[in-house]
């Protein structure tokens, strides 16, 4: 009846056992949206649907990893656990770890973290501490931390973060009906998404839920594309901060799941992150952040490429909710003016 | 299989026919989460939920209201929709006019809004415009541009908001099972959503869903209180800002749904909402924004004067994400410290 999380919902598929306790903020059920205008645009009439990640309990789909990482950690008597983290990592742990009443220590580097994000670790009581460096300094020391003390690291090197994540495949295919879409599109930063994705159609499909895998379609920033130009990009740069890693901890792993599914890591500039970010906020009412813009940047480039066909059943995960980072659109949109509160200037103003 | 929104979901109680346009971006089927460690400091053993309505697509329960709005402007042949709103309802408006493509206008009074709430109206390409003024003043001019332009005012005294609201109260009885909470609790701003909640009840139980209704109980801001003051409030001040009304809309409507579920409207200082506020982020991993902790605020109230009994199953509204407001949480919690990336540096930090 009641939505519990994505643990009990796909409990068979996940390493839990009864005696596991359940930390979960109701996460997952996210909507599958059909976009109409946005598919306007495109030239070729596909079926496009953005799964909203957004809408999870702490506003993007690093929850689905979470309820698993903590309650297995909670489960072998941790007490604390800690992340190096840009964001949306550190909000999602820092929520779990209040409601099991875990400590949660989170490592950031100094700077360029979006307001929205950084406010979530704190308002959830974790010990925050900047370090002068970037991400991966950062990712250093959790992880000698986890190493010297009795501390669960919880980011995606943590195995129970990709497990969780599988469990958005799950969705999207009960949603669509018994069935993968063709393509599965989404951003890659870290790249434990992309990997978490496809290992989730695999089991399904393994076990007889689908009858076949999506083509996964994955898009770095230009600025941030490692995977892409096959090399590590020391200082990478990026309006989508959420994507802006140098050194993917699941390189290996999201390079094997777009080759074993007939698909590609390819790259999107700022400018058409923006874009498509804009696009989908004006015509499909959905404020997604800049980082899950990237997939939608990648669609609109393939569909430009003649690469899909008409019917095509596309899936685009948006990774995050577009209030994570409410800087951007102060960024690029107008002010609003101020009149006096007078009908006639109002619709003058408004053009009526 | 897939939601679809309020009005697929509950489409025999709403005001809709076969050939009524369905704008929808998949909102409610929202999480009921129970709350545990907020529970142990009640001092008394209630069964208490919260209802997260802040990861509905635009972050609030406005979009409840707002799928069923819209797509009644669209039925009527509509080009446009506008508003009054200090934040969430114009978020909510232009969303969904952008996925209907109807023009959005929002009025908003100058100064005071919470910047993640006038993004929103921005990023879906509202034409936003200040008046010189508070909230009433603003409600008057749209309510006039309504009358003398072809424009669908879409504040709460458009009928079909309060229908698509009323639809919270069918899902909290669906999630339970079968029956209502013992007592409904939630903030009172301008006052519509405590009389959509408690209609939804009504409908529900005389459709012999659920056996009987619950008792309501409302909680305004001290500095906002018309309702409990028993007058206009020319001035209101909160720093909960979705309930800072002081003449609210549907003023008598809510005192009468009070009264016949057999409850009440009271009020809660700042002081309390903002301890709530910490302790439901704290505590249960749940980040609201300030106006959905008075409703918590009012049951640490009622629980300390023994309101309650043990077992009682109460269900509170938390109307909006805490993302829409990340002010808050700036003014009131420390800054992260800064160290070097050593990690015996962030070890000692971190106090392990």
């Amino acid at each position: 009846m009641r939505w519990r999380g994505v643990i009990e919902g796909y409990r068979e598929f996940l390493p839990v056992t009864e005696s596991t306790p359940v930390v979960t903020l109701n996460e997952g059920n996210t909507p599958l949206i059909q976009l109409h205008r946005f598919v306007e645009g495109l030239g070729v009439d596909v079926e496009l649907y953005a799964k909203y990640e957004g809408v999870n309990p702490t506003g993007s789909f690093k929850d689905r990893g979470m309820t698993l990482a903590v309650s297995k950690a909670l489960e072998v008597g941790s007490k604390a656990v800690i992340c190096a983290s840009t964001g949306n990592t550190s909000a999602s742990a820092a929520a779990y770890a209040g409601r099991a009443n875990l400590r949660a220590m989170v490592v950031i580097p100094e700077g360029k973290i979006a307001a929205g994000k950084f406010v979530q670790a704190l308002i959830h009581e974790a010990t925050v501490v900047q370090v002068k460096g970037n991400f991966d300094d950062a990712l250093s020391i959790v992880k000698e931390v986890a190493e010297c003390y009795p501390v669960t690291l919880v980011n995606s090197l943590n195995p129970f973060r990709i497990e969780g994540q599988k469990t958005v495949a799950f969705e999207v295919c009960d949603q669509i009906g018994g069935a993968a879409p063709v393509y599965h599109v989404l951003p890659v930063g870290n790249a434990g998404n992309i990997t978490a994705t496809w290992k989730g159609y695999v089991e399904y499909a393994e076990a007889g839920r689908v009858p076949r895998t999506p083509v996964m379609m994955g898009f770095q920033a230009e600025g941030a594309a490692p995977i892409v130009r096959g090399e590590v990009v020391e200082n990478p740069e990026t309006i989508a901060t959420a994507i802006r890693v140098g050194n993917p901890a699941s390189w290996s792993e999201a390079v094997r799941a777009a080759e074993d599914s007939g698909g590609f890591i390819d790259m999107v500039s700022d400018e058409e992150i923006i874009e498509a970010y804009r696009l989908i906020a004006g015509r499909e009412g959905i404020f997604c952040e800049p980082a899950s813009a990237a997939g939608l940047a990648g669609i609109i480039k393939y569909a430009a490429k003649g690469y899909f066909r008409g019917g095509d059943v596309i899936v685009c995960t948006l990774t995050g909710h577009g209030l994570k980072d409410p800087g951007l659109p102060q960024a690029v949109l107008p002010e609003p003016r101020t009149v006096l509160p007078d009908v006639d200037a109002v619709a003058e103003l408004l053009q009526l």
